[in-house]
């Protein structure tokens, strides 16, 4: 680990994570030090954000081999821990990572060299997002914006969606830092408003921000307020088609109205050939519960009677054709032309 | 009055309303009976719907002149008025209406006068909306939809926003007791929630619903499980611009994505030719407390604090171009083709 902010810390030998169900109101660590425990934070999203869940889930994957490590153990765990959330690819990523770096070996061998893979994986996202930052400054920088420049976000795809940096906020940060007058819109995110652990995230770094309903992400792009959407990523489809938190795709919408671009920015992880496009994503449908908590009578909380029907999808595809940009560590993708994203035909372009 | 379900109720000669910030959770009446509180009762939002605010701002009047009739009195309070809610062009309407009825008798005569013109309003209103509902069946019967229709709405245009009816909500009203397979997308509507408004409503009237956070719109309308959306309007634009609560753009933005009709639904008194276009309505600016109320650490309430910077427009614009038809009590203007509403150009379409 090095010294840029992380929701995870290492001690001990066991993992020390975040709690984000508690965050911005109390920051709260919780130690984890078994895969029971590693799949309950990701399940009910103690930590949450795509590259973040792989990271989780490989240490997971790390705690369950010290208890038993042959062949099937190794196989229940994976299963387990991938099992606790299905849109972000990264999970099962990760998972797929370390057994097979570990199934070549002894089984006394596995939980340590598990460990080491997983600490490997976020040695390797740090560095990715500090790179998604540079390649999505260079798209900053290349904005015909005059003046104060208006970025739109959505969800929380910070620091603390991932091991460190961040993917969509890794760019902001950086301009930040690189001295550019930048005002960022933070939709709030309903129904679970990780919008606010953006708010918390760009207070603590002095990056000057406006928290926002959902809704009112249309009518700032009609007002000329935004000069770009930059969002992360749970899955990209071969065809570049992109699941992100649920809402992702109505800016993406307004973006294309209003001819603003509308980046996406994610580790090369997350990129899944096998889906050949947005259909073959699963889209998680998490508990109506989550909806049902809402402002109540004169600005108390009111829970809804559980009678009253709920449908809670956690995600949405957007479109490649309405991405302007997939931003990864290798560089930027352009999609505007509908090309399909491909290693051996990564082309990178500035603007 | 007839016995349709109402939010405002005549007795004594005062009003009586039904408090929309506490419903769903309570039912309270508040009693009204001066034009400070029927001002006081728009402009925090115990009573809303740009039919309703028109209603309940020519009462607001009546019972102004029954303090002072004068030419100065009646000025000064028809301002004051006015002054409430910017966006919704009913409650001017309405105003000027009850204004000019009154202003050619003497001062004496002026408060019984304008109170029977709030009558009179309320009874056309009651009218328009039934007619408006309809015509708006005839475009649910023309749907091409299979087995059950999916419809989806954005804020509350029930009996709720009006004097009895609904805009909106009219159409489905009668579309189920003409025993049409029916369910509605009912959107929470950050950040003040009349989407329960509506649960509440069609859950009294039997309606098949289910709530969903805003973000989820474009999604259902990707999975095919949206045949139309359907909203009210708080002024309409002489080119077909239409102002709603903010967030019906996004959805109209998504219902054009996916080739759905997206109707609008609103008494005729809701169009205001001296718009000339959507960028001549003013858009209301609220509170951000309205948005710093959120679910808060394990499922709690929690205010954000006041240094964190909100922006929160409470209304937005779609342009014409995305509103497949705009359903008024004088029959379904169809704006497909970029037709300009006007009352001598009035075509009454069935599609």
């Amino acid at each position: 680990m090095n010294d840029t902010p992380s929701p995870l810390r290492i001690a001990d030998d066991v993992l020390h994570i975040l709690d984000q169900t508690r965050l911005p109101f109390a920051e709260h660590e919780l130690r984890i030090d078994t895969a029971a425990q590693a799949a309950h934070a990701i399940a009910t999203m103690q930590v949450r954000g795509a590259p973040l869940i792989g990271a989780i889930g490989a240490f997971g994957l790390a705690l369950a081999l010290r208890e038993a490590a042959d062949d099937a153990a190794l196989d229940a765990a994976r299963r387990m821990l991938a099992a606790t959330r299905p849109t972000a690819v990264n999970l099962a990523w990760a998972l797929d990572r370390v057994a097979r770096a570990v199934q070549p070996l002894a089984p006394s061998a596995r939980a340590d060299a598990a460990w080491h893979e997983a600490l490997a994986i976020c040695d390797e996202d740090r560095a990715a997002n500090r790179a998604i930052g540079e390649h999505t400054l260079t798209l900053i920088h290349a904005l015909p914006a005059t003046g104060r420049i208006n970025l739109m976000t959505h969800c929380n795809a910070g620091w603390l969606a991932t091991t460190g940096w961040g993917t969509a906020l890794s760019g902001i940060y950086l301009a930040r830092q690189a001295g550019l007058d930048l005002h960022v819109w933070v939709s709030e995110t309903r129904p679970r408003n990780q919008g606010l652990l953006t708010s918390w995230e760009l207070a603590r770094a002095g990056v000057p921000h406006t928290v926002i309903a959902d809704n009112a992400a249309g009518q700032l792009m009609r007002e000329g307020k935004v000069d770009a959407v930059v969002i992360g990523a749970d899955r990209i489809a071969a065809n570049g088609d992109t699941a992100n938190k649920v809402g992702s795709y109505l800016k993406a919408l307004a973006a294309r109205a209003h001819a603003r671009p509308f980046w996406v920015a994610a580790p090369w992880s997350t990129i899944d050939l096998t889906c050949a496009d947005g259909d073959a994503i699963p889209i998680e449908e998490r508990s109506g519960d989550e909806v049902r908590v809402v402002r109540g009578a004169e600005g108390g909380i009111t829970v809804l009677d559980d009678s009253r029907q709920v449908a809670n999808p956690a995600f949405d595809v957007t479109p490649a054709a309405l991405v302007s940009a997939i931003v990864t560590e290798r560089g930027v993708i352009d999609t505007a032309a509908g090309r399909t994203p491909s290693s051996t035909e990564l082309k990178v372009v500035s603007r």
